[in-house]
């Protein structure tokens, strides 16, 4: 890259860097016909202050990292947008990471990130990660940090999240609703706290309505994938043939069940009713559409930002920050797939 | 955030700042005991080289810019995949922008990224860019640039792409011969190269087979949506009842027209055969499974980085670099919507 540099202007002007930069800076002891040939200059020249210099100056990089599970996935990709048209109106540019669900990968990543000293950071757990010593590390250096959906509730962060157990209750409830008495939960892996929640609001729904919780009902996801809907539906029918309703831990399993319900004929809703949770864009092509969870994926990344911008802005004015909490609401969408008329 | 500079390590050691610098560095000049203390208490301060410091010495700031038109669509996502994965093994940061397919935005980015000083630019053109003035400033200030699937021919950069026009004359071809005799296009925007090419396709695979083109089938999107495709499908029917075959720019558009269809029990792939583009992971989930083009977008994302390092190497190496344009191969995934099975 070809770098104009002061100097060269002041070479090309007859006049001492000093002026230049002065003049670049609007100082009132430049002359306006000076100001007006630096300007001129620097702009034909496509001038533009060194920004790593401007940098080791303010100390600041108006530059934030983002590390999520995956890029490929709509819940996150939805989040991502939110974050990047935030942070693009408010003049910061967004390194993204994806940890592959991997708990090396992401503290790789963290230290990444504080290393290329960005001014804040914004990270959704991996399902893997059981350990938060590179969160603990982020809070030490005194960078902010907000955490979103899969979070580790001890590190004293700011966060963005949903009530996942209420979220989970009211799905179950609305499958024992439309007539579901043994219902199956696929759950999320074992250590995030938002596949914790799901479950103990599909534990305490059924409680509430006197279902007697069976532990073989519940299948735990691994990789939270398409195929292993496909594979528990496949389980249910084998193991459980009278299974009336299941509860999926997000809409990509709930899919792959529905898909391979449809290959093998046993109708939904009729016979099963399925609900999943987050409110992909697929859910509502499938045929039959998905009822499901919605989370407000877009806000959730906007909120995020903005949590990250008023700490950044209270550290910068050294200014004392107390973490904050913004629990964002969900809401049942009603499709085909757990509808009553049959 | 805490600074711990060389400054404080040479003072707590009672050395100089030279010897904690060539301590840091592995100069042969300092004895094991010293290097051993300078790097045990620089890691117990957590100290890291100050990376504006080290960009100012070696002008190279590690990390890159990419500016695609949309993050929530499956095709961009994946390739952001393929980029960040392969950035990420090289040890480059990626700063992620969506100029939501408007050329005034993608100009303020890509500015945004120059006076960021990135090392390269990777870019996907929105819809609307007529012009590349933004792309020839790149070019100008010697910055790497790789462009890939929306394109502007004209800007010598390198290049990641398919050859469009030959995907879509197969995709044609293929329903064609399944028995389509009144085909309809619904086309991308005006602008971009590669929505030119798949209509040059269309017409080009109708011409082979003596099927005359007739300007009233082809549909245009302005957005290139679900809903647009929700809109074609109904006009189709309305205006033009006995198109037997439909091709859709994308598949989120033959998602659409599929929506429609069912919902209006128009029976695919018996009375009309629909074929998209781009193989979206939902194509497979639909009822009835779509036809596609397959497009490696993940790998696209991974040439894509790899030819923008060829060309920083050079640059940083000062030897000549000519660009390169790599073609991808597409093959036709032929699923239920245009089967001749009924």
């Amino acid at each position: 890259m070809k770098d104009i540099t002061l100097k060269e202007i002041a070479a090309k002007l007859g006049i001492s860097i000093t002026t230049v930069s002065k003049a670049l800076k609007n100082y009132p002891d430049v002359s306006e016909k000076t100001r007006n040939a630096v300007l001129e200059l620097a702009k034909s020249l496509h001038f533009t202050p060194n920004s790593f210099a401007v940098n080791l100056r303010t100390k600041e990089s108006k530059t934030v990292g983002l590390i999520i599970p995956e890029v490929v996935h709509h819940f996150f990709s939805n989040i991502i947008n939110g974050i990047i048209d935030e942070a693009e109106k408010n003049g910061y540019l967004v390194f993204i990471l994806q940890s592959n669900e991997s708990l090396e990968l992401e503290k790789k990543q963290v230290e990444l990130l504080l290393n290329k000293r960005v001014d804040g950071i914004m990270l959704s757990l991996s399902n893997e990660s059981n350990d938060d010593v590179h969160l603990k590390e982020i809070i030490k250096r005194e960078v902010p940090l907000v955490q979103f959906d899969k979070i580790s509730k001890l590190i004293p962060s700011s966060k963005v999240i949903i009530n996942d157990q209420k979220a989970a209750f009211d799905a179950v409830e609305h499958l024992i609703k439309s007539g579901c008495k043994k219902i199956a939960h696929i759950r999320g892996p074992i250590n995030p706290q938002n596949a914790i929640d799901r479950f103990l609001g599909y534990k305490k729904a059924l409680e509430k309505n006197n279902i007697p919780f069976n532990s073989n009902l519940v299948f735990t996801c691994k990789n939270v994938t398409f195929d292993e809907g496909k594979q528990f539906a496949q389980l249910i029918l084998e193991q459980h043939p009278d299974i009336d309703g299941v509860f999926a831990v997000t809409d990509l399993v709930a899919i792959g069940l529905l898909d391979h319900f449809n290959q093998n004929n046993i109708k939904v809703p009729q016979r099963v009713k399925v609900i999943g949770f987050s409110n992909w864009f697929m859910s509502q092509v499938m045929n039959p559409k998905l009822s499901t969870v919605d989370q407000p994926s877009y806000l959730m990344g906007v909120q995020a930002f903005n949590l990250l911008l008023e700490e950044m802005i209270a550290r910068r004015e050294l200014k004392p920050f107390t973490p904050r909490i913004i629990e964002l609401p969900t809401s049942i969408i009603k499709r085909q797939s757990t509808s009553i008329e049959q």
